[in-house]
């Protein structure tokens, strides 16, 4: 044998080592997670209900997974991301309405006045939500979102908001979906602010995002019909909205679901309930150094109800510092 | 050669012409169509919005297709099945609810009395539906549904009210989804009536199953988790409700849509009106004697508006008598 033989054999040899080694990684599910309760939970649960013969079985047409969005599949702080993108959006409008420089609570956003804003309170929010997300038609608003997703940038990571998915949980929407599952979003957040980069972020199509909704209008404008967004709300799909919106939009009881607050405390409660093998998990936010810590007393995503029941009825509890081995994408960067 | 061995040959030629024959015609899509103006139209677009490369090519995820139901996919005379649906079960429900044999409209549901019913109304018959489709669990509805199916038979066909749909529009669902397109309902029926058979019937799973709706109310019953379907109105999914509920939960502008009425025709408009190549078709009930013949005064599925604009916008009318070879099913039986 030859040298160059010789040598050619060897580097074969290792091309083929770095193949398997590349072909295992890949093959190794949720590699963001570290290998703890809540990832050997996912594991199991998804090998049983998959397994064909199995007592467990359910059904590809069955494997129905529905997620929360803010805090379980991205950050939701310091303010849910859609009311950033409404403040933003005061900005961006404010030009075709001078009347917005003296007229509160626009003039606060405008001039980022915090004081102002929370001053404002809930009813001084809701008039900037509507202002922002209505009374033009759906696909001028969701131009308005792709836009504002392309060059928005979060204030503590300086990133794009919508690199503040989940790592991990981005693996498990994958990962469940490479087992037959569909994955839906059923989110508190307005349903055409998320579809307008769900796609794209999560994998996920427009008709399996649920949400908030305006209501909205068919109407001609000259000869042409456009769907209109007025200020009246719809629906708010929070807490018992969300299995009321689940059947009236999925029409079957999801086997997995996962939430973060209090808000998902009865989605989680309807999925649990059905007969046969079911799993329920919450998003602990536990790491105040990567992400943020919050559960019982926060604002945003009070964590509190849902917590107990969890913790009672032996849910999935996700400690986001011990279990997660990045929460972003960027961090491996 | 040995005469056994000869014929052994012509039986395998036959049995292979046989074979040949069955793929055949396992092959020509659309068999219960004559080959007229609608099958052509069908088909041509179907071939131009998949051919890839092509000027019209559309992506497998936009190929979104909707369908009204009573009158396009199966029938609505004499009266719609729901409405029958909600008669027979007065009768179903009358020992449990002894009052109503005094009390009208239900004394006259019961006792088949239609010029009593007749005078009753609308508000009668909402009182009828209101009380055999609510103030009930989704499951328990569901499973209503259900037996009724199994069990009632239509007045003149003398057949399950499920063999009523056409066999033509069955076989368009085929092919359309054969073709990578996602088939969906976009029905005034109500939603849980028709997704407690649009699988099995139609191969059409309950998320993609859009009609009216009632509010649903999220309740704790013995500690376990239920949706009680309320007599209130959540959504009335007819004429203009149609673009803004395809809108809602699907959250594409479809791209081929057929309906029947007048009450499908923002749906048509909503559909014809997206960039590209688009197509809107109407079931014309031109077939009294297989069906029923009506169109601009019928009571029950009014053709007139609609039938106008399909006239001058080019759109899909199929004369039902003409073009299709077979109504149902069992007319071949």
């Amino acid at each position: 044998m030859t040298s160059t033989c010789r040598m050619l054999q060897r580097c074969f040899a290792v091309f083929v080592l770095l193949v398997l080694a590349s072909v295992a990684r890949a093959q190794t599910p949720l590699p963001s997670w570290n290998d703890g309760p809540s990832r050997q939970a996912i594991l199991e649960f998804v090998a049983a209900v998959t397994q064909e013969g199995g007592k467990d079985y359910v059904a590809p047409a069955d494997r129905i997974a529905v997620f929360d969005n803010d805090g379980t599949l991205w950050s939701e702080q310091p303010l849910y991301f859609q009311l950033i993108f409404a403040l933003d959006q005061v900005k961006v409008m404010a030009p075709k309405h001078p009347e917005w420089a003296e007229e509160q609570p626009f003039k606060a956003a405008i001039e980022g006045d915090r004081q102002a804003l929370a001053a404002a309170g809930t009813e001084g929010l809701l008039k900037i939500v509507g202002a922002t997300h209505t009374n033009m038609t759906t696909g001028a608003f969701s131009d308005e979102v792709k836009q504002w997703v392309k060059t928005a940038h979060h204030p503590r990571f300086k990133q794009p908001y919508t690199s503040l998915i989940y790592a991990p949980m981005r693996e498990l929407l994958d990962y469940l979906r490479g087992n037959g599952f569909k994955t839906y979003i059923v989110s508190g957040g307005e349903v055409e602010f998320m579809r307008a980069w769900a796609q794209e972020v999560y994998g996920i199509p427009p008709e399996q995002v649920i949400g908030t909704t305006f209501v909205t209008e068919f109407q001609m404008q000259d000869g042409k019909p456009v769907l209109m967004r007025t200020p009246k709300l719809d629906y708010n799909d929070d807490g018992p909205g969300k299995p009321v919106s689940i059947n009236k939009f999925i029409g079957r009881q999801p086997i997995f679901a996962f939430g973060n607050s209090d808000g998902d405390l009865q989605m989680l409660q309807w999925t649990a309930a059905g007969s046969g093998k079911r799993f329920a998990g919450l998003v602990h936010h536990t790491d105040a150094k990567r992400e943020w810590a919050y559960d019982r007393d926060s604002k945003i995503g009070r964590l509190d109800k849902a917590l107990d029941e969890a913790t009672n009825k032996g849910w999935v509890i996700v400690d986001m510092a011990k279990e997660w081995k990045r929460v972003y994408a960027f961090e491996n960067q």
